[in-house]
């Protein structure tokens, strides 16, 4: 009796002991040290358990495609704040706090719903394009398709999708996606393909993933790239970074009301 | 001519165009997607290559080693703001934050002076014992050894260190640390032997990395078991997390003060 | 002509030029430095001109009543990270931004839907009660009522609305709360009066500022209690703060597991 | 007896029961709300007394000087985030992580060394003029004075000074700032003045607030400017915000690389 009362701290995930730290069951030293990659890991925290198959593969590629993406707004705040003389974890931590609802999130929101419409669609044993066309029709806007600099289709889409049915992953989550694609060219007669947000929800989903961890497939692997760009902005420019003035329009009210405040 | 002045941003990390991203020379899609696994495009990010070895298999092990760690500050935190209703990338980024230089950061710093003290002893062609002994004697304190939960020695290093070895890349940074470790034991009789922090130091010095991108190889990793605590506190805990006032000791003045104040 | 490109940035708040800095058309060292108080620049801040009556008054009632709130979630994440040896404003930071949708920020979806509320019903000329009881009858849950520790009404939002009246800055905004706390009562037979959230959402709605500025009300004089928490952090606490072992439990799957992997 | 345990978490700042909240002794509602102004709660939050003098003044004053700065690198990290998406506090957090050592974050080490130095000089009874040249002698550089746009010095600091000497509140720390001064002047025959950080360092350090709290005389107000900037960002600019190419160099190695990559 008594030990009753629940701790404050609860987690299935990793246990830390004397004798060395356990993940979802594994030793860390023992069984996945020098034995998986972090593909792999990646599979196990999240999955509980190891890949079976290619899982591992497939999630080295993702975190290729979307380590690095240039001069783009998330490097940028992180080399702004960088730049400002702040510790690196710290700089990146912000770039990486960019990729919400609009920039870079949207596979959350993807996942969760195409999760929800694959499991209906299964228990009702409707037809795919039937299922996807009608979804198209009551919905205006659906995040994760069409791309302003892809207009023929995001080409990381095409190779991850290709790699998914290479390894033997590609399973309903991707096909829905293809049918919501043709619904969607068929509604708007514009090229409205799966963009990477979509592409990497679609392929997590079909390894079994919960759409609330979506934005770690994103996330994980682009600290990578930030941490590349703290460090050059540290080693190749000079302190602190001025915003141009001819960069800056100001439209506010004149120095004139000065008058008003100074009776 | 005309043409010369420099652009406000500069970056030799990665080009992208409309014929895709190239990351220090390579194709995105074409050369790395499903050819290498994450460990070596962490390797070119950093170091402007691919690697030529077995650099990959380290830099994987030394994620999996890095990537969780159970219930700690860090998780704790990020647990803490997911309760609050925030987006993960966002609770993820605040426990990141936390690897500084006390917490998992001091990998940096210790890199910085390990690099400097081979760097030193190769060219002056001095013998790595002696010149560990000077330094430790000079210094009160050096960080990256000892470990409060293994006094017989963080096992992660030795894992880490023994892998390094069987995949031909312990070096001369390898070399000078176990050199500061007879140097601290025989200074303190104590076992004040490489901690992870130091190993991860060691280790990526003698593959060629700037010191200054040291955290990347905790903080990377980490932010995925971070993931993994948000996903975690999410669908298993009810909501907002409250501090039990139990465990809060008030030491300030009185509330007897109100009375000073209300004249 | 030509000029007519927009520029990248775009801002009415403030214009710095050599002649000094412009807040909303007043120069802030000719007439705002030692003639105004903190309060009375928020509002210039935010509603674009200096308060006619005792608007600043409010806000530093406002801010006095939120600015700290002891060991708290948010002040318990700054010094966690305080305490990893962090630069005091990103600690801070991180906890600022655990003022969400949840916690201590709900004041913004309150201020949105309050809004809308009372400009439709003065639109329409129908009865405040009726309003609020036909809304109260169709909303499952409305965020802003009720306090877990304060069953007879959050002692906060009396004094707050207290002073509105007596500052003469109570409107319909007020008026409104007060009739949703009554059709709650009504409905749910439980004293759910308004909490400091939606208390601060309708003053600074009968203030005229726009719902999406709401959170500033509580994060910005928070900071305030966030760095003495920070301070107090590095001065009396030695170091690094573990979480203690017996406040954690771990029910994931057991070490056995590592059997299946060293096949 | 027993009770001797001490508890996880020790503050002196805030006690909060059933009875309401306690600031350093003050009941909040009772005492503090609408009686003093926020200015007084922050002397209050940092020196663990009420104000006696204008100390609360010359605080408004500051924070009056420093909420807001225009398009600048903390509005524009604060702009970019938003627009991708993120709650207004995380927006804001990462705008407020920017003030470190270099930009805007002197102040702290300023307000260190200050207080060593003028607590030596008063021990020692020797001269301020005498006690700056020999300071100022063997510093190459002296972080708080100079400032880029304002070679006749900085106007917030005149204008402050001003303010502190007609409170009644200067004193020995802006004695030896001005000290200071005159023996940077007479060294390197530049206008070098005190800056802002520089004059907010004094003006605290003369208050008799710990050097480590500087920061929060920067960041606190700075952060009700953020928030302005976020939510004109959300108001008038239409979504995610790119960065143009025409901004960005890539100097990085050429595609050419991949003819190796594709062996």
């Amino acid at each position: 009796m008594a030990e009753s009362k629940q701790k404050y701290w609860r987690t299935s995930i990793a246990d830390v002991t004397d004798e060395g730290m356990v993940i979802r069951g594994y030793d860390v030293l023992k069984d996945l040290a020098g034995k998986i990659d972090f593909g792999a890991l990646v599979y196990l925290l999240y999955r509980g358990e190891l890949p079976k198959g290619n899982e591992s593969k497939i999630i080295n590629a993702i975190f290729i495609c979307v380590a690095e993406h240039g001069i783009s707004p998330s490097s940028t705040v992180t080399r702004f704040i960088q730049a400002a003389g702040v510790p690196i974890q710290c700089s990146v931590a912000a770039g990486a706090m960019m990729f919400g609802d609009i920039h870079g999130g949207a596979g959350e929101e993807f996942s969760r719903f195409l999760q929800e419409l694959v499991s209906e669609t299964n228990a009702s044993g409707r037809d795919y394009d039937e299922v996807a066309y009608e979804f198209v029709r009551k919905h205006k806007r659906i995040d994760g398709f069409g791309h302003p600099h892809h207009p023929s289709g995001d080409p990381r889409t095409k190779v991850l999708f290709g790699l998914a049915e290479e390894y033997g992953l590609a399973g309903d989550h991707i096909r829905m996606t293809r049918a919501l694609e043709r619904a969607l060219v068929a509604k708007t007669n514009r090229p409205l393909l799966a963009n990477i947000d979509a592409a990497v929800g679609a392929i997590i989903s079909d390894m079994g993933f919960d759409w609330r961890v979506a934005r770690a497939f994103i996330v994980v692997p682009r600290t990578a790239g930030l941490f590349a760009h703290a460090v050059e902005e540290k080693v190749r420019e000079p302190g602190w970074r001025q915003i141009s003035l001819d960069q800056v329009e100001y439209d506010g009210p004149r120095r004139s009301q000065s008058d008003k405040a100074s009776t």
